[in-house]
């Protein structure tokens, strides 16, 4: 049997929502994740608004292995993943020593402004992640791992993040690419799924420069079962008198 | 009183959530949205799995005036959107001889394998949503909006929802910038959100090549708030000693 590992992602950030923003965090995510044989199974992003941030927070730590969350973490009044994440769990926000010693290290105790200091408010019982870029700590609380929304900042935390959490089997992904229209392949990519318990076949149709194509991406923990099915593949389109084309997607 | 139309969208595609490709729909359809006075409350990216379609459709479309979702209406085996909405309202899914049509005069009557047939098959009830660039529609079911994943398709289709949907009042924003940390500002950004009932503002650091600084963004539907919100901060960030930037965020 197959162990798969799953991870939600929570982008909190109206300024995404609003579309002034482009998330850039997502995708990093996944593939980190996916580096580590952890699926990142949902994405979900909402407001700046503490009801829904417990909401949601409550849903995914029941249904996910890992929870990630990006954004809300910093100074200012509308910075409110802290303590919603604390209500979420039922614990009091704490001014947090470990976490004052950080700031107070980077910044040197005279800045410690009262808005600063909002950064080393942490639910109690939780574990600091360490800021290596600007110091003020995300925190992880059981399975939620809260973090930045700026990426630079949040892709450092991942340092602090990867030795606590542990994947199942890799998965593995080989893709090739026709200048056809999916449909025709459609049923050999259905066929070939079939073959292989734990093989999934996607099919991703693209339209560059008036030209239509599709991407075949097969994906397995089972390195043999890939190889096998990629091979299977590129027999059944030769075999119908098509051309593919290996290694990147086209740009 | 101001009107507040809410809407979601759900994306899906595992080749999103296992970042083999970065979405591009999200921000194009927060930016159309807002133009409408339609505030894009939530967003949701989930694997191409019936159950997790179903849920997430029912949960949206029962908690938001529009939903919206992307992805997962081709040809191939993996295309399950339209089964599951028609799932999830419970109707059957039929062969839409509209759709039929619009396939037929695009494709050539010959051309219509059984893999493209997929795509005239629609929920009962549903209309179609037309798509200028590759023929195969979307569909609209109640508050539901179904369209294409690839990012060209889908926005040609928003030329045939924007008559479909009305918004609220349209949110005005208007952004100033400083190359100072935002925890200085933190304190006068809480105090101006608190003079007017319907503004927000929003604090969004940035890191570039290695400096600091933040985006300020007032947000209202009420121009003259937005126009003495904005005038007040300025005036507060001059009086500080500090300087503002007008215009686009740095990039």
């Amino acid at each position: 049997m197959v162990k798969k590992v799953k991870a939600a992602l929570i982008i909190i950030g109206d300024e995404i929502l609003s579309g002034r923003t482009e998330d850039a965090n997502l995708n990093h995510l996944a593939i980190w994740l996916g580096g580590l044989g952890i699926i990142l199974d949902e994405v979900r992003v909402i407001p700046d608004v503490g009801q829904r941030i417990i909401h949601t927070v409550n849903e995914c730590r029941c249904s996910f292995d890992y929870v990630f969350t990006t954004g809300g973490i910093g100074p200012t009044h509308d910075d409110i993943t802290a303590e919603s994440v604390a209500k979420a769990f039922d614990v009091p926000l704490l001014l947090n020593e470990e976490a004052r010693g950080l700031l107070e290290d980077n910044m040197g105790k005279g800045n410690l402004t009262e808005a600063r200091l909002r950064m080393a408010r942490i639910p109690e019982g939780a574990s600091l992640i360490r800021n290596p870029v600007s110091s003020a700590p995300g925190f992880q609380m059981e399975n939620v791992f809260v973090m930045a929304g700026i990426p630079v900042v949040m892709q450092s935390m991942l340092l602090d993040v990867e030795n606590r959490i542990s994947g199942g089997a890799e998965i593995l992904s080989k893709a090739i690419h026709v200048f056809e229209g999916e449909s025709l392949f459609a049923q050999m990519l259905g066929e070939i799924e079939e073959c292989f318990e734990h093989l999934s076949v996607g099919s991703y149709p693209f339209y560059k420069a008036g030209k239509y194509g599709a991407s075949f991406v097969l994906r397995s923990p089972v390195k043999a079962d890939l190889d096998d099915a990629l091979k299977d593949l590129k027999k059944r389109i030769t075999n119908r008198g098509s051309d593919y084309f290996d290694g990147e997607a086209p740009e």
